[in-house]
């Protein structure tokens, strides 16, 4: 082929968020694509703070070996196919890597077809995992229903964003707990939270007790440690807490700060973990729903992308830090001609 | 009535296990019973590791006010009524406190009509919140089925045992965590539990990795703290946690260690917390169940009896010593004449 692949090579588990030494970029030898596999060309890399987890051990997926490319959810275009069903030129999303080309196994690749007027980006950031998630999240787990309230941390995220909006298409009063004042107005202001809470500045817990006299009926989690037990300690009798990650322990294996089930016993509340490999069977619906709120203006998404995949690294540290400027879905555009 | 009334009196909240100082025995006067409520000669008093945290603050009850009797479950029998419905010589159980004397309003007081032949100590020990709580822990919310996974924490306790059997009924292979081996060996030899495992000196999470190697369908959590992390990191993929207490973390109230929600989310695991006051619909079911059962041999139940009033706190504190010797429902036999 002749052009250049690029990658980032995971090296070894990171200890704490010294991500520079658990990642180098290198050159790689192209991939070559195996009987049922097809040859992609990276279009958007997507960083996802589960990204860290999967570097950590085995998740729902094994472990990440030292000496290949790191790990990533990718959309791109097929330039070989030696799989059934797809031809170079089509739009595919699934799980590659942190490279300029992948080879990919078909099952798990969907081809992206219609994108209804909408940029490629928002097949990233609006539906597929963020979307998918934070639908699932909000319908199937957290149970919400119109007059309820919902709280959601990480709200500022790419799920987060979502599944506050999605509470309140569905009748929900929102709360979205985030880490800074610009995110904060983002929430309440862009995106028609009824209020934000800035864990960095406010006593979530003390807050939350002042905005929901009645209890938190659903609370959608995202980041777990001291900000999950505040909201634990607000739940009202007989509510929900969907739980799909806990970017605040990522980083810190040693000292995960659990969550105190005291407050779930008194008050009678359910949590439930999901992933969303385990709902792709809502996807279509989820879908749907997502592009038809957002043909009606009830439904926004903000894609935070970088140009280059030599940037990667340095998005991907944004994830972590809390206050940093990020909202929305973190993405790295790989081909400059993406859409 | 010239009868000496004598109690303990709730003086303050304790620090830590200084139950010595929060508590004091002496005589009070003779309580009157007003309008709607009945006299009430305490025969026996359940010690419930619950009542340690109703001693912390608000729970589903008030918080105990200094200066009065601590709140304790009894069985008693009605010297003097000012309620329709009940007259002298019912015996009657419910919420009342460490007293020889107790005066009860009615609504939440229930009549103990019919024993079936067994000892009015079974009406604590074995029916009512221990059998009641276990049945409705490892039914409605654990839905344990045949063939499932089976694990209760605080299995020689009063709910632990009665669960372990009930979840063993229902066709279940249980393994029991207890903490001495002369209560483990109790578990297995006496009771049907298929493993017992000692967390004073055995690897809980190890072990049952052994034990189990298809992972834990329902797990019965009675203590919380480092035993529950161990148990959640050995969950089965949809695996259900039904929690009713955490005695790990009720004379620690600094250092409770919370859950960390990593395998519930990566199992897709459900958590749920309740309390006996909201199922008390299913007291009746319940009821039923286990007297048959105990009828054809299928579920004892162990009453750790302590005679006197005044020997209420030294075998209050025995709850709360790991190892101690205390198995089954641990309870005061206040009125010497009580069967």
């Amino acid at each position: 082929m002749g052009e250049t692949n690029r990658a980032w090579i995971f090296e070894r588990r990171p200890v704490g968020d010294d991500f520079d030494s658990a990642l180098e970029f290198r050159e790689r030898p192209m991939p070559e694509p195996a009987e049922g596999q097809v040859l992609v060309k990276t279009l958007y890399l997507s960083l996802d703070p589960a990204n860290r987890r999967w570097m950590a051990g085995p998740t729902y997926m094994p472990p990440i070996p030292a000496g290949v490319p790191m790990f990533g959810f990718v959309i791109g275009r097929v330039v070989a196919s030696k799989a059934a069903g797809f031809a170079p030129g089509d739009i595919v999303g699934g799980l590659g890597s942190w490279s300029d080309y992948c080879a990919m196994g078909t099952p798990g690749l969907d081809k992206i077809t219609d994108m209804g007027g909408l940029p490629l980006a928002a097949a990233m950031a609006l539906f597929r995992g963020p979307g998918g998630t934070a639908y699932v999240g909000v319908v199937d787990i957290g149970l919400a229903k119109a007059g309820e309230t919902f709280v959601v941390s990480g709200a500022a995220g790419s799920v987060g964003s979502l599944a506050g909006q999605i509470a309140r298409n569905l009748g929900c009063t929102v709360i979205g707990i985030a880490g800074s004042a610009e995110k904060c107005a983002w929430l309440t202001g862009d995106l028609g939270f009824d209020h934000a809470i800035d864990y960095q500045r406010e006593d979530v817990q003390a807050r939350l007790a002042e905005l929901c006299s009645k209890g938190v009926d659903v609370y959608f989690e995202n980041v777990g440690g001291r900000v999950g037990n505040a909201v634990a300690a607000n739940m009202a009798k007989g509510g929900r807490i969907a739980v799909c990650g806990l970017t605040a322990q990522y980083n810190d294996d040693s000292a995960a700060i659990g969550l105190d089930l005291m407050p779930i016993v008194l008050n009678g509340c359910t949590i439930k973990g999901f992933i969303l490999y385990d709902y792709l069977d809502r996807l279509g619906e989820a879908t749907a729903k997502l592009a038809e709120w957002f043909a009606e203006g009830r439904i926004t998404y903000h894609a935070d992308i970088t140009d280059g995949l030599e940037n990667a690294l340095t998005a991907f540290k944004r994830l972590f830090q809390p206050g940093a400027a990020h909202k929305g879905k973190m993405m790295v555009r790989v081909d400059p001609s993406a859409n």
